[in-house]
C-alpha cells in the first residue's frame, strides 16, 4: 500500500475523519448522499454490482485477510480514492464484532418510480415503515434470494443507508432497485402499471396458502407495531393472512416477509438452487 | 402499592439491585436459575402461561398504563414479592426503547429430555446454535407462531434466557416446553421416537417445496455462519434446500427456520386463524 496516496488519518478531530462518522447519522447520509459499508463480503459485492465506490478505508494492521488484500488492490487501481485509518478510529465506524479492516463510501443509488417498467413476470416489495433498521436490512436480504427486482421505500424514516440495514442486508443493497416514494406516488404506480397490489394482515380474509398470484405483483409491508396504513390497506388487491397457532398473534416482520415472498415467488417457479461458496 | 411491603431500592450497591443485574450476565443466569422480563405484554404472557414468578420490579413513576397497574396488583395478590426501582435503577436493566416500569424475574424451566413423548402429529425444532440471542428470540416466537410443541437447545451457549432473546421471543418461551441436551442424546432421542430429523443446508438434495413430512417432526438448525455439524447433518432422514435467486447463497437463519417451520406445519393443517388483540 503506498504511503503517499494514501494519507493515514490518526486523529479523531481531522476533517476526513468526521465526514466519515457524520455518515452514521441520517442527516449526514441526506446531505452527502452518501453511505458507508463495511467488511471483505460487503466490499466486494459492490464491486461485482459495480456501485459507484467514493472513497476506500483501510485498518492495514487489521486488513489480514489475502482474498481483501487483493481486493483493495483492485479497487486502487480502479482510481478510487483511499485513507488509512488507524484501529482506534476504525473501531469508532464498525458494528462488527471482528472488524475486518476494510470499508468504504458509497454513493446511494435510488431509481425515479418513472423509470419502473415491471416486467411480466416480475414481484416486487414495498415497504412502508419498518421500526428496526436491521430488520429492514434482513427484509433487503430475503427480498433478493426471493427474486424480487427492486423495493418501494415510503415513509420518512425508512432509510437502506442505515449501517445496522446495510450490514444485515448482506450486500442485497446493491443488486436491488429502489425507489423513494409517498404511498400515493405507490399507489398510482401499482395501478397504472397494472401490478397486482398484495398486503398482509391478520385479519387478512385469504390465507396465504390459497393464494394465487396476478403478475407482475407487489408485496406491501407495515410497521411491526401499527401495520400497514389504511391507505395502502384500502388500495390493495389482495390482503392476505399467514393463519397461526392459537396463542400466537404476530411474527417477526423480515420472517412474515419471508414466508409470504418466497411462497408467491414460488408460484413462478424461478428459482434455481445455487451452491453456497 | 403499599410502601411497606414493596421496598424501594435506589442504590446502585443496593444487594437486591445488584442481584438483579446479576441476570443480565450468563453466568448468573445458570448460578440462579432465574431470568428476566420486561414489560406489560411479557408479564401477561408469562401470567397467562402460569410461569413461576419468583420477584415483581415495578417503577411506579413510569408504569402509567392502567391495563399494566391492574396485572401488577393481580400479581402481587398472589403472593408475589415485589421490588420498587427508581427510573435510574431500572433503565440500567431495561433493553427497551420506551420502558414501561413492569419487570419481574422467572425461574428458568426446563424439560427433562426422558420426559418428552412425542404426540403422533407433533412438530418440534432443535437448535444446535444460534450466532445472535435475538435471532434465537424470533426463532422462538416463530416457533409458536407455527405450532410447534417445544425446542430443543444444544451447545453451550444457546441461551434462550439472554435479555436480548427474551425480548425478541415476544413471550412464546413461556408456552413452548424447552429441553437441554447434547447432540449425540437429542439424535438417540429422535432416533427412539421416530421422530423424523429434518436438515436444511444450500447443498440439500430436496427443495423444500417438494418435502412431504412424515409426523412427527423436528426441524434442526444449526449456527448462520457454519450451519449444522456434520454429526447431526449425517444423521438427519432429509436435507432440504431453499432454492434462491441467482447471486444469493443464503437467508437470516430466522427468516429461513420461518419458512421451513410454515411450510412442514401447513402440511397438517392444523393452522387456525386468530385475530389480532
Amino acid at each position: 500500500m503506498h504511503e503517499k496516496s494514501n494519507p493515514l488519518v490518526s486523529n479523531s478531530h481531522d476533517p476526513r475523519f468526521l465526514a466519515l462518522r457524520n455518515l452514521q447519522t441520517e442527516k449526514g447520509r441526506v446531505q452527502t448522499g452518501n453511505y458507508l459499508i463495511e467488511g471483505i463480503r460487503h466490499l466486494a459485492r459492490a464491486v461485482e454490482q459495480n456501485s459507484r465506490l467514493e472513497q476506500l478505508i483501510v485498518v492495514p494492521s487489521v486488513l489480514s485477510n489475502s482474498f481483501g488484500q487483493e481486493l483493495v488492490r483492485k479497487v486502487q487501481q480502479s482510481g478510487v480514492p483511499c485513507i488509512r485509518l488507524t484501529p482506534d478510529l476504525y473501531r469508532e465506524l464498525t458494528l462488527a464484532a471482528e472488524p475486518q479492516g476494510v470499508g468504504a463510501v458509497l454513493k446511494q443509488q435510488w431509481s425515479s418510480i418513472h423509470s419502473v417498467k415491471p416486467k411480466p413476470d416480475s414481484l416486487w416489495l414495498a415497504v412502508e415503515s419498518v421500526d428496526l433498521p436491521g430488520n429492514l436490512g434482513t427484509i433487503l436480504r430475503t427480498a433478493e434470494a426471493a427474486g424480487a427486482s427492486g423495493i418501494f421505500m415510503m415513509g420518512p424514516h425508512v432509510d437502506p443507508w442505515n449501517p445496522a440495514c446495510v450490514r444485515a442486508s448482506m450486500g442485497s443493497l446493491f443488486s436491488l432497485r429502489l425507489v423513494r416514494c409517498t404511498a400515493r406516488k405507490f399507489a398510482e404506480w401499482a395501478r397504472s402499471s397494472r401490478v397486482t397490489m398484495i398486503a398482509s394482515s391478520p385479519n387478512g380474509l385469504l390465507n396465504y396458502k390459497e393464494f394465487r398470484c396476478r403478475w407482475p405483483a407487489v408485496l406491501l409491508i407495515g410497521s411491526e407495531r401499527q401495520g400497514l396504513s389504511q391507505q395502502l390497506m384500502d388500495a390493495s388487491d389482495f390482503v392476505l393472512r399467514i393463519p397461526m397457532h392459537s396463542r400466537c398473534d404476530s411474527i417477526n416482520a423480515s420472517v412474515a416477509t419471508g414466508i409470504l415472498l418466497f411462497e408467491i415467488s414460488n408460484q413462478l417457479g424461478r428459482m434455481v438452487p445455487v451452491k453456497r461458496k
